[in-house]
């Protein structure tokens, strides 16, 4: 029987057994992990706008999607799609060089380029610009770190998550984090410093163990369990 | 600006400038189509049972998927996952021979097969078993020919097509066509013989030609434009 929170190890054994026992491509389960978390954030906003449908999402819903360099940028990348579908405005600052992207985050970074919506590679000399943009943001995505991420996030990824938590204590700024808050260690349920306070998590294919210490909930927000199209009973052990 | 519908070359130039312009998988836009396509059946079955919710349809939701050789029988096996996901039972009958399959139609067979569901591959004598199996399903997904067929079916799709529609007559079986009823002429509206007549019909990106017939709710049924990952507005002419 599975267990009903998974922890980094277990995680990673996941996709293993999906992509190699399964064969199912990455990329496949990169695309309903992105299209699952947009769908929460549209849920989420219209929560927050109850006179709103998704489809008059058409002015004010610009959202800045943080990108890291590992596949948790990938999803990051393959949301801009579903965004554009469901009249969000997005925008991408990317915290690493595109030559850093390898796999499917590649692929779907070529494809969100190609889409013609401002792709910002982050430098040195640029952090009043993004203070800017997330001045005009009414939504992050953190996707930043992973599951696979380890100790405190290093620079640029720490001062970004400083500047996104700061917006969002400034104003009516919301954060979605890509399957638990950059920074947050998923084992232990301990925040390092810095970590994203997210109002929302999108996480993938079930809880994660740290998700379940009481503290965590600060930095997690509501968290939705988001499947990537793997059917969690074929997971014998 | 994009046209409301779209003919049968007009759906192929999609797919192409998908795949080709935007450089997108085109498993990732068949995973999109399957998921949107099995959300569909969801909706109209708590439609029919309102007392339930998706998560209840342990028993009696059995849904059998009838696959040709093309990309829409690739839509019919990734459906497989997802309908696994929302606790349905899948059984595919598979109206062509593996080896006939390719490319994405062919990952997915190979993925729905490690699913462990049953997939039968048809032969002559089995017709017996396939009316058994209608018999007892619930839903019947019409996988079989997709927007590139032309004229009427053969065999053995036509005498399949035969057996649903009589099935669909004598019990409470409901049809759920991808992309159009097999059998139907997106350009033209008009139905070969034979034709599935549908209760519903997901078809892909956009509305089709053939649907503004006014004689062809007979055989789509409600028609839902399910996306396939790839935002309309991209597509320039």
């Amino acid at each position: 029987m599975l267990k009903l929170a998974l922890n980094r190890e277990e995680s990673r054994q996941i996709d293993t057994i999906a992509i190699h026992e399964y064969k199912i491509p990455g990329i496949v389960l990169m695309e309903n992990a992105a299209r699952c978390a947009v769908n929460c954030l549209a849920t989420e906003n219209l929560a927050l706008n109850p006179q709103r449908t998704v489809y008059s999402h058409t002015k004010g819903n610009k959202i800045l999607i943080c990108c890291g360099k590992g596949n948790n940028a990938g999803d990051g990348f393959a949301m801009v799609r579903h965004f554009l579908l469901l009249s969000f405005e997005p925008i991408v600052w990317l915290f690493a060089s595109p030559s850093d992207l390898t796999g499917d985050a590649t692929t779907n970074y070529e494809i969100a380029k190609q889409c013609g919506i401002p792709i910002i590679e982050f430098q040195d000399d640029l952090w009043n610009e993004f203070e800017k943009t997330l001045a005009e943001a009414n939504w992050v995505v953190d996707a930043l770190l992973g599951t696979g991420a380890h100790g405190a996030p290093r620079e640029p990824f720490a001062e970004a998550i400083r500047k996104i938590n700061a917006a969002r204590k400034s104003k009516q700024l919301k954060v979605l984090a890509l399957d638990l808050p950059s920074g947050f260690d998923v084992d232990t349920g301990l925040p390092s410093e810095p970590t994203i306070k997210a109002d929302v998590t999108s996480t993938f294919f079930s809880q994660k163990t740290g998700f379940l210490q009481h503290s965590a909930t600060k930095f997690t927000g509501k968290v939705y369990v988001c499947d990537i199209g793997f059917p969690p009973q074929l997971v014998k052990k």
